[in-house]
């Protein structure tokens, strides 16, 4: 058994959100990431939510760099940049997201890294690209959300722009640094050549939206904003809502559809001209949707869930986090894994890496690093000892 | 020059969305895509939003399919089964999206794919998994996002749940299996041996909402909903209506706060003692907020999206499409590229891959392919040829 990535080294000079994010997921691939942390507090994310119970360990900090080694690194003093250029010799990857040419200004731009290690693979993950007018500008996921036209498209017509309730631009444009990443090792595996590689968070959202952005050009149009109906707009594919909660359905083809009238007991709207198929449907919506609406409201979420999919009608109910953690449908896969956070003295579940696989699946049930915890046997590893690794331990302190 | 996938076969039996743009990502990196579809009307895709200017081509067919090669094939009748089968032998990953069952009671499972090419990587792509007490229900984005809890965390405390606006899940899903296709034919590389990989809308949606599950998972607390502030939930981290339009800004930490004030000819607030620091600026949001509320009130979007971010402040004008795409930004960019349409007699502009690299970038300009355009080529190419390659093309007509 050979994980993906197994025997890779990572370096990883990113910290919040989107890099540590992608490193995580090439530690589930089995690479080795060396994460380096600024003396001090470390890692801000550390700190997210700021809930004492957690410390410097906040969830998700604990989800994002478990399985990851922590160096701390004062890369402004002559021998922090000198472990540095030790540790980009040893490395396949070096990943990084601070604003673009920060890491050029203190020497370990692509140009002198590549110089290191010239098969070296680096990703570049910013705001608006390394190369962008805008890439001066900060960012955030929210600000990202803003500028795409991502919040725009959440919502019904009369509604103002809603974000997404969750850092999603950041998610994604991780997952799509990951993505590069492991492109670009296959590529060096059949090639011998590194890459540079420079991820943006305002183009990762274009590819995101596809979908409308699609439309949008070909049609010049603005997508209208839909609420909460399904993409179809079919009258039946929407939310509705039941005696207790609200549930999403599907019934978009005639044979969805005959089976939710059956269902319903609204066998008449079949013989209905109107209703014969999905053009009529859609153009009688006004009529159709109430009628469907009253025979849901008589249901129990749940109940309805279970007997429209029994049926092959797509449906959900609207769950919380709550609900959906805790659904059966998880048990015996591994799309959580527990593992041991050390400092909180007890167990959590991270998130896997999302797919299954029938040997080598993405996997690491090991624990966060504390804030430097591997400073030392990384800088021995590297040839440091003696006065020289005593100084570097010693501008390396941690809070 | 070699892109990380040129001269990878891969062998596609997916419709609509997730599983076409997962191979669409797989063209832009140089891989040769074989699209089987089905005779007479092919992917459904084609039809999307039933525009008759656009044929069978639609924008998102076009968009996920560009550069693609189509077969019409009949997987149902013998011979199109012996032609599925020699294309199996020919491929390097084969890509289905079909319900879980459905390809291996045609007798393309894994299993049997396996043994026809022992070196092949076969990614399933499905609602809820190959294996989950799920599997049989039927899934569409807006359902999965139901299910999943995301659209209970869009919107405020007060609003309903909330839907993203375009097919989020679905999207993710499909560069999930991009994911995972590239980091097994990374281990192939590295170890000869093929993969089975098994997708799921459901654990796709987990790792994208990580960040909201993780501290779930470690605190039991379904996080309450923010609306349009940003995850810092700082007073002025949100969106904010000008003169004209709304607009998103993120000042959190206190340098960012003291530009802003300045800025904002609100140079009082900085004295207050209240607000000196971000804790306290979180306490007394509720007599901050108003405050900088009415000063932005007094200028247009745009200027002080730029006066914002000349001053460090992250900050971006809450755009629709049709602003962010003709954003200078992307002038000289290729995030998107323009292609040829033959059916529709013009050019259109679809989603490149998302990221930049020096060399070998995510990169094709081809059109996409009409229904069944390759047939024959792709027929003959595995050996048919006279009777049974006539036979075939019978059996593939298209409409």
């Amino acid at each position: 058994m050979t994980a993906a990535l197994q025997g890779i080294k990572v370096l990883d000079l990113t910290h919040v959100m989107s890099g540590p994010f992608c490193t995580r997921q090439l530690v589930l691939l089995g690479a080795e990431v060396i994460k380096i942390e600024k003396p001090g507090d470390g890692d801000v994310m550390r700190y997210y939510g700021h809930d004492p119970q957690f410390g410097r360990n906040s969830p998700n900090f604990v989800g994002y760099n478990a399985g990851k080694r922590s160096v701390a690194l004062d890369l402004t003093t002559e021998l922090g940049a000198e472990a540095l250029r030790r540790l980009v010799a040893d490395a396949d990857v070096l990943v990084e997201n601070f604003r673009p040419g920060v890491l050029a200004a203190r020497g370990f731009g692509w140009e002198e890294c590549k110089a290191i290690r010239p098969n070296l693979i680096y990703c570049s993950i910013s705001g608006y690209g390394q190369e962008s007018i805008l890439r001066d500008n900060p960012a955030y996921d929210h600000i990202a959300q803003a500028m795409s036209g991502l919040m725009s498209l959440q919502g019904g017509p009369e509604d103002p722009p809603i974000k997404a309730g969750f850092p999603l631009i950041d998610t994604f444009s991780g997952y799509m640094a990951a993505f590069a990443i492991v492109s670009a090792l296959l590529r060096r595996e059949r090639t011998g050549e590194g890459q540079r590689l420079d991820v943006s968070m305002l183009d990762a959202s274009m590819v995101l939206m596809s979908s409308m952005i699609l439309k949008y050009n070909a049609t010049g149009v603005v997508p209208p904003r839909v609420g909460n109906k399904g993409f179809s707009l079919s009258a039946t594919a929407d939310m509705f809502q039941t005696k207790d909660r609200p549930i999403s359905i599907g019934a978009n083809t005639d044979k969805q559809f005959e089976a939710l009238c059956k269902l319903l007991k609204l066998e008449h709207l079949l013989e209905d001209p109107r209703y014969a198929n999905a053009s009529g449907r859609w153009e009688h919506a006004d009529t159709l949707r109430p009628v469907v609406r009253e025979a849901i409201a008589e249901w129990h979420a749940e109940e309805l869930e279970v007997a429209l999919n029994r049926v092959s009608v797509p449906a959900a109910v609207v769950r919380d986090l709550a609900g959906i953690v805790a659904h059966p449908h998880f048990n015996g896969r591994d799309t959580f894994q527990t593992i041991q956070v050390p400092s909180w003295g007890r167990e959590t579940k991270v998130l896997n890496g999302g797919f299954g696989a029938d040997a080598d699946a993405p996997n690491s049930d090991l624990p966060p690093p504390d804030l430097g915890e591997h400073t030392e046997d990384v800088l021995r590893s590297i040839g440091f000892e003696g006065e020289e690794l005593q100084q570097l331990l010693a501008e390396g302190q941690v809070q």
